[in-house]
């Protein structure tokens, strides 16, 4: 396991001088996938059809905008899209693929594990890769395949577990003691090439390395004669990265409602509690209730905007919308002092996919927003907002300063 | 006094090479603290309410919209707001706390002098400190203090200049032969710890800290019996950075007109011309006249704007900007090729402090300005202004291009 720590992100070592502490409370909401384009010209987004009374009225008495993931153009995965919300510099501190690959499938990783994303290949009898995909194999069909290497597959003194992803893709987590993360890809990018052997940069990586290449033997044996998926390709052996926690980096006590255990993985990777939260947007928002007193800043995450937009269902993604503006209430009764709706990117139902599009941003604190001339939340007017086009890792800061949990900057 | 000297900004670098000579002049009109909110849900910013036809005539020819001055959430005090106007980065190059507290209460600072902020304390029988800010004691007491240490303490070989601050802060200046800012802060950060002694980090530094401490010892002894305020705690020792000047940075004869001597200091850091602005608007308007002809740079600073936001005085904020409104007139009478007006940071009435919120910005060139379709100057009309929202720092290349005083960068 590596033992750096992630620093504070040029802009979180600016605030760490400032902050103090407050007696405010600050709900972040992420609608997954939030933004939206129309389906045909002169059609509506999805946030825009979408009956928003509750975040229409939000808009009209707060501030609006659009949020830049990641950077201009660039359409961010999950995890990257959060952690840019939260603050953290996804491009200078990225995040080991195995990492994200796990976190995705909502695989616990804790300190000292070791992930890494496996590939379904094709080996030819000469043992060069054939084929780096396995000629696209079904999810179903890795499934499948995962099971079988569960049952045939051990090393002594590693506990390993396996996931499947999608289609050929699966993740593998190696826990046990002094593990390391500095192991090579054994991936070797072309066809005709053989497979690379693993092998670690310093003693606890070659721990790493020794385990893998066992598991690796083994699972040549166990699939031999399969076709075409008959070998695995490892990509992005990784450790939990050491974030300075919310805590750390803003003097929040936070705590994440999550429904997915993806989103659950990276507010632990941020140091924030894990509330159980129930599996319906109503229990969400109970458990946000009981919890009130217990903590300063909420991540409330809502997933079936971003599920939608992928299956390209824009009217299910619109009733994913209206059933988060039906649960504000709940959080308005609670007298949030800061309220921040947005998502950690696009997934517009016409591209089925996530995209690189700003995304909407509303942000609403009685005691000092400073209005615009918007009145309904949607991409359109987000684009004549207040807050302008902001990226998401510049957010944190403006949430803080509306919480009145920064110090004024120099005398 | 430290030899180091700052840099160019990545910024100035950038337009080191481009500049070129040109007959143009530039206005550049900080309402301090300029930006504002509504008292109540529906209502108008102070900028919106007030009554400014001059002001909305050039918004309606010019180009308007907003400054962030240092990074979105971040509350600047003065000092550090004006430096990023002038185009400085602050968080790159903090300028020390003993100078900004020393700026700020218009104290002169010259090359060579160290500055010091102290902060009124007490110390419990056991020679520790009981309390950090002496019971927060009031201005007045302060200003009593700070009298009678003048009258009874003194260092051989150099000149202390004592002042009061506000509440428990006063500061100290050290004038003489060789001193150096390298000296700890001897605040040790927490109760029921004794103060640190005053070190320097080389020979100039020593002596500044030899001088610290006779007075400390002196403090102690004048304030024996006081309560609660019987020593002090200093921090920041800082001498002068050596800015780039205006002139090293933009090629420009750069004049301040400020009635208050805080913007004096701070032009002054940048290596403007000081010059005599009298004590009115009116008087400011005629220095202004009067030495047209020899600058081609003019900051104009109007203070009124922030101290009635401080106050929370809506209706006074008003006509502070309707009093600067009604001098336009006079500054479009000379003909300057590029008026800018803006502010160094927001001061809402409804807040009575600075804020975090960005700043009303409002350009005026005529031979290069492009239009937008804001017809009045305000917070809203701002945030549709075509100049979006800009970092402070950007601002003066934005300035010197449209005084023609830019190259072509490339070919």
């Amino acid at each position: 396991m590596s033992d750096e720590r992630v620093p504070l992100t040029p802009g979180q070592a600016l605030l760490h001088g400032l902050l103090e502490p407050a007696p405010t409370k600050i709900v972040l909401v992420v609608m997954d996938g939030l933004g939206g384009l129309p389906m045909a010209p002169g059609g509506k987004t999805e946030l825009e059809a979408a009956r928003t009374p509750n975040l229409d009225r939000l808009a009209a008495q707060g501030t609006v905008g659009l949020s830049i993931p990641v950077a201009p153009g660039i359409t961010p995965g999950s995890g990257v899209g959060h952690l840019a919300l939260f603050g953290y510099d996804p491009v200078a501190h990225p995040v080991g693929r195995g990492i994200l690959e796990a976190l995705g499938i909502g695989m616990e990783v804790g300190p000292g594990d070791v992930a890494v994303r496996g590939n379904f290949c094709t080996l030819g009898d000469d043992g060069t890769v054939a084929d780096r995909r396995a000629g696209r194999i079904s999810t179903d069909e890795c499934r499948r395949l995962v099971e079988m290497l569960r049952e045939r597959v051990s090393v002594p003194g590693v506990e390993l577990t396996l996931e499947p992803v999608r289609d050929y893709r699966m993740a593998v987590r190696f826990r046990g003691t002094g593990l390391g993360d500095r192991v090579n890809d054994t991936d070797p990018l072309e066809t005709a090439l053989r497979p690379v052997d693993p092998q670690g940069d310093d003693p606890p990586s070659q721990r790493t390395a020794r385990a893998a290449a066992e598991m690796l033997r083994q699972v040549r044996e166990v699939l031999r004669g399969a076709h075409p998926a008959n070998y695995l390709l490892l990509r992005g052996f990784s450790a939990l990265p050491h974030f300075p926690s919310f805590a750390d980096a803003y003097g929040l006590n936070a705590a994440a409602l999550a429904l997915y255990p993806t989103y659950r993985g990276l507010a632990r990777l941020v140091g924030m509690t894990v509330l159980d939260a129930g599996s319906t947007i109503g229990e969400q928002m109970g458990a946000l209730k009981r919890h009130w007193g217990a903590h300063d800043f909420f991540f409330v995450h809502h997933k079936p905007t971003d599920s939608s937009g992928e299956d390209g269902d824009f009217a299910r993604k619109c009733a994913a919308i209206e059933a988060l503006d039906a649960a504000l209430p709940a959080i308005l009764e609670l007298s949030p002092d800061v309220l921040c709706v947005t998502g950690d990117h696009s997934t517009p139902a016409r591209m089925r996919a996530h995209s690189f599009h700003p995304v909407p941003l509303l942000l609403w604190a009685p005691a000092s927003m400073r209005p615009d001339e918007v009145t309904t939340f949607g991409e359109r007017p987000c684009m004549r907002g207040g807050l302008g086009q902001l990226l998401a890792k510049d957010l944190m800061p403006v949430l803080l300063a509306h919480a009145h949990r920064l110090k004024k900057y120099g005398a």
